[in-house]
């Protein structure tokens, strides 16, 4: 598997735009973006389980249900949740139009928003825009596209690779871009994630694939406690690739399913690291639980603690606080023989050993974890199940972007 | 019922104590206290539900299945927890010591906590203090025994109260001091609450109370999401009072066990108000749902939100986040039905009504909210259960505060 060039648009047949219509306050800012298959496809798609759903949620969770979905129209700035009726009439509206623009049906549309909650999309700006975003579809759209979903992320998180399945002679490329860096939690995040695939692969495979990605990254994520209204993570495969279509388990499906969880690996690694005023990527890593989901909820229960979050801010090795996070997370564990160790590129330090406090260096702990990626693992001394999580630092710069999102 | 002065000695027969032995850094605070009641007691207690339990809680939980604790040894500046089997032996003879000292039983004793975890307890300088502690025991020393349980506490909260229960010509007091200001979240807190009565009740009865009472004020109380290690909550109660035993249902009981909860709601706000950095009191009450308890996870969901705390710390009316927080807390409710209203001494302001938006001007709601206790009303359009809840703004001097806390 190697990493290759041009995002959502490097699998066969992805075109991609990103315009600025007018839902964003800024007005150097793009805020609608598109991308589209030109080849027919299978889809697969992961929603929010928060019970208030946005309208786009909704809506796309209904054209989903056909495996068939081929565009994805999103926008940022407005969230369209908790709109109402209004907000649910926009959003088929939207899906409709842009059906017709591309020529498909409207089960082969999807549509996404993020931003603020409870104001009324401004529909008109969208339906202006529409015609210049399908105009702009490009094979080189993809940088446009994602500029276009995201609100208070800094970094832009895409990533493509090319990996070869078993049986294959030619490659099978999977592209993927994200936004979210706020109101992140287990499980997804206020996140829209598009994937785009050249595989060809049943619907049903591929939701499996979907599934499991999901819950070993997205699923593993933390920022900040709150899970949106919004989180949408949806797989288009187009087939263009031209391998013999994967419709059962076996290598090929599992060449697939791994490259796919790299690539959301690799996003959600992405999204914690650029989460709203974090100076630190979190990986927590928990073995010898009692099964990898145990083990799950461990690391998860680390990575959210907002005293963990606020120590590794403050470089501060204050590993009880680890502990105590473990031991509210809700799965029994041993903490009289668990094991805690702190790393870094700066180096890897032992703080508590089955059990007992280790007399270490505080100065030795600074070092370590003032490196921007930081490493906390715990060994549950309770069984051999293993899982990473990943999080962020609290900082100032959190407090005070969220402190007045909407202005 | 009215208030009186006095604390935790406002009820007859107890007495306390507090000074500085030396775990605190700080050369001038005070970090060891005693509670004692002169007559034997009944009591009742609750402990933190962490899988990581502070030495001290494992201690008093032992102590008190007897149900006649009458003394309360606490110390601050170190938490006693994640010290292995040392700091289970520092805790048993510190309690033996403390037994001999006041001439009673050790399982007429129990002891708690609260600091920094992980590191050793200076069981030396406890020990060398306890003669001048227990010596120290005077009817006015609910004040000094206070502060010798502070760390990021702020504000004192203590209160007293005296009222009346049927049949009996002479008034009852209960008293009570806690502190806690971070690491706090249902259930429980980082807290030691302290509760003293002279009404003579049985041990169950009392547990009883203190458990309904803990269920509807600490335990709807969330500072940071984290719970832990040494929570404690105990209530001795020495019959000094003279009334006819409790020891069953009845007015009387319920006379008792609604003056406790007064009792602990209002340190339960006290707390939230003082949660570490906090600028605002925020009150969430939720009506509508399916239950008592529906209710209370919703409220709860929604004043631990980092969204919700930080928006109020802003003074911004993004109610949308009060929605979502709502969403994710895991029971159902009806979000087309649901009505959202911000509250405080400035005004009342509707934003959300039977699931649409309502248009509000945001200089009022600015005005609301830029009080220092604002209450967010839910009505969850899901049945009859109503709830309350407390927290606090998330602030720059939160994540200060712990960002270096050791320090």
């Amino acid at each position: 598997m190697k990493e290759v060039e041009g995002g959502i648009c490097a699998p066969k047949g992805f075109l991609a735009s990103g315009i600025r219509c007018g839902i964003k306050a800024t007005a150097t800012k793009r805020d609608l973006a598109l991308v589209y298959s030109q080849q027919p496809c299978t889809s697969a798609a992961v929603f929010t389980t928060n019970v208030v759903q946005a309208a786009s949620v909704i809506v796309s969770r209904e054209h989903n249900k056909a495996g068939k979905v081929r565009a994805l129209i999103a926008s940022s700035g407005n969230a369209n949740a908790c709109t109402g009726q209004a907000g649910l009439e926009a959003a088929r509206s939207i899906t409709k139009m842009i059906a017709e623009l591309l020529k498909i049906s409207t089960e082969e549309t999807a549509i996404a928003s993020t931003g603020v909650i409870g104001v009324p999309l401004p529909t008109t700006a969208i339906e202006k825009g529409m015609a210049e975003l399908a105009a702009g579809l490009a094979p080189d759209g993809s940088d446009a596209a994602l500029e276009a979903i995201m609100t208070t992320d800094i970094r832009k998180k895409y990533t493509a690779v090319e990996f070869e399945i078993p049986g294959e002679a030619s490659p099978l490329r999977i592209g993927a871009m994200t936004k979210g860096s706020g109101m992140i939690h287990p499980n997804m995040a206020t996140m829209i994630c598009a994937i785009t695939t050249d595989a060809a692969i049943s619907a049903a495979m591929l939701d499996k694939a979907l599934r499991r990605a999901v819950n070993r990254s997205f699923n593993r994520l933390t920022v900040d406690g709150d899970m949106s209204t919004n989180d949408i993570a949806l797989v288009m495969a187009n087939g263009a690739a031209g391998n013999a279509p994967i419709t059962s388990d076996g290598p090929a499906w599992e060449a697939f399913a791994n490259a796919l969880e790299t690539v959301c690996i690799k996003l959600a690694r992405a999204m914690a690291r650029d989460g709203e005023g974090a100076t630190r990527l979190i990986t927590v890593t928990v073995s010898g639980a009692d099964g990898e989901e145990a083990a799950a909820v461990l690391a998860r229960s680390a990575a959210g603690s907002s005293l963990v979050k606020a120590a590794c801010f403050g470089a501060d090795a204050n590993w009880g606080r680890v502990l105590c996070a473990m031991g509210y997370a809700g799965v029994p564990f041993k903490p009289e023989e668990t094991s805690v160790t702190f790393s870094s590129a700066a180096g890897s330090l032992p703080v508590f050993k089955d059990g007992e406090v280790l007399p270490f260096s505080e100065e030795t702990a600074k070092k370590i974890l003032l490196e921007e990626e930081i490493t906390i693992h715990a060994n549950a001394g309770n069984g051999t199940g293993a899982a990473t999580a990943w999080g962020c630092d609290l900082t100032y710069d959190y407090v005070k972007i969220n402190g007045d999102y909407r202005s």
